[in-house]
């Protein structure tokens, strides 16, 4: 395999991660916080390494085969977590490097579990830098969505390949192209919902801070208190709003900002999204009001924002709906698994392998029925073929496998049932907090064993990466060439 | 549709069901138990409501089609089940009807769930009637995995359509005459198992009530301790012995009897089932000696004990495998849902649709790696079409589905999560004990509600007819022909 090509794109990412360094580092000095020196060093040695990488590779051949595209996305995420962690592991935090990396990894993967507490008095570069490597994995997912995961044929993902080259104009590089229309959107939605969190009464820092972690479906606060600390209800409806947003796909508004206004109500995976968000959301209030938790206003508040917060894969909480019961915790757990729409910066399956799934088992019970009788699948007005049926289906067996063995594993490691479950869950579906007393919404991941945390880091990425990115890597086949 | 034909069936089969009530009736007159009426009574009853049945509708064409066979195969473990509880609802046991058909249903479907507390001191007729019915139920479920599920294509048990045919002469009509080998051989094994217990050391009366439930991978005991309460561990080998039997395709025996003895171990399915069995029990082993609860053959005994009576659905318990700690549970879990063979009496998905579901997958991976390239799967040396795939695959789909539906429902009645979840794993793989205080091996089902025994009672009896023979029932496009 020609590994300089692979090396260039690592190198130019790398550098970028390494220039946004210079940001906390800006925002430690201000403060007058000594952390400023540790941003500046991992800025200068990550920037500098990048750089060094892509010079050193620059001017070969600059398109990727199959095989180089898998490599390369897998690597690159580990590269960008190893540097990542960089700041964390030398910041005046006591971090051991296990901890950094599995910090960097949750933020980059949008995961947002987290090792440290004590949000509250941390300085504003930390802070800051946890939300950036949020910001920076979402936006990599959508591009990587549109650019590499259709090629790739991952899991169904080929359905959108068509869609998405359809929508450009003949002229430009079509993949390009759409990632850029995507970034722009991207970072004008960030920048709406800071302006709305800021306008709701937060702080300017912590406005921008959670804007990130929102739009990303990442889940890092500022506070320990997650969004409940601000107290306001505003506040919660302007962060449900843009999870949702987030959690859509991004293609769509690429469409939409063209003048296709209507192809949001039109879309198929989008109508499913937010029914199962409703339906979920009105079960929670239910529940709220059977056991005379809450009522009116704040049951339905704490409702949506919960179901979105975990549907979306963000993990922010405004209250611990673990004590909502033996339902609410089971349909929290199931949507934990189903997440938000492909080509949106939220995890899990997708809505739309269900819906694949779903037209995949009716023409099945027809068949039974009818042998002999010939039946087309629709999705979206698209015929879907055989091919992306099994996809579909033998990735959500994989994932569903690679579930359970993480699961068992983190068993083995010495936890208990509903710790290793939860958690292997929400690291593979990048979700943030599991169940439980010790990783549970209230608590975190640092008292976990250094094995615990590095399973649950490679479930991450292994989810975020869409199972079958990483697992090819680990074929003899893939290698022989 | 005409009902004849199937009312003949229902009927003949009711009246055999009738007339094995005096069976009961003579073991309670025997020890001067005034039960023996109620048999008696019950006995005339089914057996006369079957027999005029049968007459009513005698003379119609006899052949079904695929629409009435659905029908009928449904109807007829309900029609069954609603006679079957006639005895323990009027004997003097004290159980409403809601409980006396839970018993009833769990018997026939050989799940093993019970409502009765107290065995030890019951008297003999009550405790033939719970092993006749597992009995009836494992050799119900052996014919119709040849007779039926093969023509109406469930979930891939369409593989075993030709195979199954081509073992038999040309002259009679094959499926009749596979199922008539299959019942001597269902019997032998039983008389067999039953030899053996007694020899043992066990009295005969239990050696017959128990020889019927081990076959039948059911798991009734005549004594509250199960197995456990007989404490020997012969009797132990023994059970783990015919467990096994019982779960292995029985047509093989039929083609070993027709000299073909080493189809046994050439049958991957065979082999498959083993591994797993092999694989978990070294596991289980492990563990109980990490955690320092047993050692030597102790520990190789319960484990494979535990490990054969989960995996098979029997649920027989001759220690608490409960206390095994969190791996143990969750590969117990696991195993639930894999089952044993198709074409034998224990429950669960099976085990080759597991090894279909690999194969997909590992198809699946090398189409991601070569795009163009064409690979075909074989299974037992036959390729496998992409139609028996997709059969597959949706049907575990719908196994899960069901599944968590269930959970739900059942945690919505009230129940804790682990009640609720380990409740519909337990019924719908028709294994019988579930996780946790209440229903846990060392507990039973009498304390749930009655609308949670409902529930249970039709997980069991739609897993145990393989999900799609009942779901199509309620497809509207079913009744409209």
């Amino acid at each position: 395999m020609e590994f300089r090509p692979i090396l260039m794109i690592i190198g130019v990412l790398t550098a970028i991660l390494g220039c946004s360094m210079f940001l906390p580092a800006i925002a430690d000095a201000l403060v007058g916080n000594d952390d400023w020196i540790v941003f500046v060093t991992s800025g200068l040695i990550t920037t500098l390494l990048g750089a060094g990488t892509w010079a050193a590779s620059f001017g070969h051949d600059q398109s990727l085969n199959a095989r180089q595209a898998f490599f390369m996305t897998a690597i690159i995420w580990v590269v960008l977590a190893v540097f990542g962690a960089l700041p964390f592991y030398w910041a005046g935090i006591n971090l051991s490097y296990t901890d950094a990396f599995f910090e960097s990894m949750s933020g980059l993967t949008t995961t947002g579990a987290t090792v440290i507490s004590g949000l509250d008095t941390l300085p504003p570069g930390i802070l800051l830098w946890r939300s950036l490597l949020q910001w920076f994995g979402g936006l990599g997912i959508i591009v990587m969505a549109v650019a590499v995961l259709p090629m790739l044929q991952i899991g169904g993902m080929q359905m959108f390949k068509a869609e998405a080259f359809d929508t450009a104009e003949k002229i430009l590089p079509r993949a390009a192209q759409i990632a850029s229309n995507m970034t722009t959107i991207y970072i004008t939605l960030t920048f709406a919902c800071a302006v709305c969190y800021w306008a709701a009464g937060m702080g300017l820092f912590d406005a921008i801070a959670h804007s990130m972690t929102t739009v990303a479906t990442g889940g890092f606060s500022t506070r320990d208190g997650s969004i409940a600390s601000f107290g306001s209800a505003v506040i919660d409806y302007i962060a449900v709003s843009f999870m949702i947003l987030g959690a859509l796909p991004f293609l769509i508004y690429v469409k939409m900002v063209r003048g296709n206004l209507s192809s949001l109500w039109r879309d198929s995976q989008v109508r499913a999204f937010l029914l199962v968000l409703g339906a979920v959301t009105l079960v929670a209030i239910i529940v709220q009001y059977a056991d005379d938790i809450a009522r009116g206003e704040v049951a339905f508040r704490h409702a949506i924002f919960s179901v979105t917060s975990v549907m979306t894969g963000t993990g922010y909480a405004t209250t611990d709906y673990g004590s909502w019961g033996g339902i609410a915790i089971s349909l929290f757990f199931i949507i934990t698994f189903i997440g938000g729409c492909a080509g949106s910066t939220s995890c899990g399956i997708k809505i739309f392998r269900f819906q694949v799934l779903f037209l995949d088992l009716k023409q099945h019970i027809k068949q039974i029925l009818y042998p002999s009788g010939v039946f087309v699948k629709r999705y979206n007005g698209q015929i879907i073929s055989d091919t992306v049926s099994a996809s579909v289906m033998s990735f959500i067996f994989l994932y569903f496998f690679f579930f359970i063995i993480l699961a068992l594993l983190l068993s083995l490691t010495g936890l208990d049932s509903l710790t290793a479950f939860s958690g292997a869950a929400t690291a593979i579906s990048n979700v943030g907090p599991g169940l439980g007393d010790i990783i549970g919404p209230s608590g975190n991941f640092g008292p976990l064993s250094d094995l615990s945390k590095w399973l649950i880091a490679i479930g991450m990425i292994v989810g975020r990466l869409e199972i079958f990115t990483v697992l090819v890597l680990f074929l003899p086949r893939f290698w022989r060439g």
